[in-house]
């Protein structure tokens, strides 16, 4: 450990990922020297407390990241691409949340129970997988490790709080409308930059990101491109259905998956995910467990349940995986791969 | 026609779906010559208008059936297996929205886009299918009809009132307790008769109906065998899972299904649906226009969208499929069936 601690840097500290980013680092004990709480000029000036301290939010600037050993961001990709490089420059290792390096081939995109070691491959920036991705590789790669892993296909159940804070009041603010028998007012959903907005209170909505050419949704393609990088399988056959739901946090799969073994079942799954790390195998229909947005939220697992035999496919199975995505799907993970780099002397 | 119109029952008039079968009967000017409400004890004695005029809604009895051509029953499977056949006694062809007769070989099981003739066949029963099957196969049977079908995989995204109006009340109690800051109360959902209750409120409940032995749900199997048996395909490869959602009308479902046909597009998916029956297509992607609850509440039409092509498979194709669970799924698909039996002379 480098003197009292490494010099943390966290931009976006005021956002919804930022304020989990800090919980995460003061419940995980983190050996934090100096922190520096960055945000854009709007935001700086506010007081956060982060270790019974009151630290006050500074404007990101490039030379913000001098004397910096590690950086969090989760700011927005504009905010990334601008300002992640100037930070790797300044030696520090980026961290970055959002989408804006995830495919590029110098940087590894990481969740450590699957690709721990992609770190020492770094170039002073790693990049931290989209929410949707995280929880569903975590859960899948104990499996392809034992039994193999030829096809995935998910349908996303999706909380609002992954569009972050404004999002989350909009949901509130439409509910509260509804339930008075008013109009709902919609400017931030499906995607603030997007020409139309629609309603999320008591709806489902089949876009999170933009449309690509394909017709898939860019979130759609990020899991699609991001599961494969992560596992190492370019082979892997994925597809993604992303649906917004009115939820405020804890992400939810359906996720229907072809393994390479022949004649296993349930209970092979079974006993793969209850020995597997950071998942929590919760399943027993006969007593109604199994997991949900509301268990899941504020815990750091990837919770698994509802696995089934496909009833026509002997290389078929079936199941339903949540967690938190602030946590595992964002902050988590993020402070993760920053005990990873302690842990293997990367930093 | 029978004289000035047919005489009709509806069992569970106040119900849910009930209500919804008398303004179907009402919306499409149904021919109707006397009509009879019928509930259990606890609902007789109130008042419903049906085509301005004030109705008495009486108990169901054995004998409240004399005299009446068809009766639609959605008042819960009990009721449907102790009076549906006493209707059928007593002359009346029962219309029954219950899951009491779907699967039994002398019940023929309808959608009358798909399996119109199949009403031929009738021994005095006929079954509504579930709804999360109805809006799916409607939406399947023009596809496999020109490229053949061999393997459906659905996750579901179903809306509270398919539970009935306690569990609409029960969601909007939760929701505004939650927005107070209060601890919601669970007493109705997943099941009202299983051991657990749990919040739907700003959350999603991989559970709809109770286990079977196999872990699936029983809507799960009801999609399952309902499909194949309307599709007259035992043969295909159809798995599900079923999800309920803070949404009080319209259920979606994300669909993977693999056709024979080789080399075919997203184009020829919408060329045969936007033709098909019953079916509106919306898929337009640089809009923003694909089918929600929200839009798709109080329509009769099954609404498809988000077709895409597997990235991986030449067969495989994706699709979000929405309709009003109490309407193409129970009321609006039980009156089409007896608009079927009149135009067919079976009645």
């Amino acid at each position: 450990m480098k003197g009292t601690g490494y010099n943390i840097a966290v931009v976006g500290a005021t956002g919804a990922v930022g304020t989990q980013m800090l919980a995460m680092l003061e419940q995980r004990d983190f050996p934090v020297g100096k922190i520096k709480l960055l945000s854009s000029a709007r935001s700086a000036g506010q007081t956060i407390q982060f270790n019974g301290a009151p630290v006050t939010v500074e404007e990101a600037t490039p030379e913000s990241f001098e004397g910096i050993d590690i950086a969090l961001f989760s700011a927005g990709g504009g905010i990334s691409k601008q300002l992640a490089p100037e930070a790797a420059k300044r030696g520090a290792i980026v961290i970055d949340n959002t989408s804006a390096f995830r495919m590029d081939p110098d940087v590894p995109l990481v969740v450590p129970e699957v690709n721990e070691l992609d770190l020492q491959h770094h170039k002073g920036i790693i990049a931290n997988p989209n929410c949707s991705t995280i929880q569903m590789v975590a859960a899948l790669e104990p499996i392809r490790k034992e039994l193999g892993l030829s096809k995935v296909i998910v349908s996303t159940y999706q909380a609002v709080s992954g569009a972050g804070v404004q999002a989350i009041d909009e949901m509130k603010a439409q509910s509260q409308a509804i339930l008075n028998g008013e109009e709902p007012e919609a400017n931030v959903l499906p995607v603030k930059g997007d020409k139309k907005h629609y309603q999320i209170a008591f709806n489902a909505v089949p876009q999170i990101d933009v449309f690509d050419t394909n017709g898939y949704t860019f979130e759609e393609m990020k899991m699609i491109n991001e599961t494969k990088k992560i596992m190492h399988m370019p082979e892997l056959k994925v597809s993604a259905t992303c649906v917004r739901l009115p939820v405020e946090t804890g992400h939810a799969e359906s996720v229907y998956i072809e393994v390479d073994a022949k004649g296993k079942d349930t209970a092979d799954i079974h006993r793969i995910l209850s020995g597997a790390p950071g998942v929590t195998l919760q399943d027993n229909p006969g007593e109604q467990e199994y997991p949900m947005p509301s268990t899941a939220a504020g815990k750091t697992d990837v919770f698994v349940g509802r696995v089934r035999k496909d009833p026509d496919e002997d290389h078929g199975f079936h199941m339903w995986i949540v967690s938190d995505n602030l946590l595992k799907g964002a902050a988590w993970n993020s402070v993760q791969i920053a005990e990873s780099l302690i842990k293997l002397k990367l930093v």
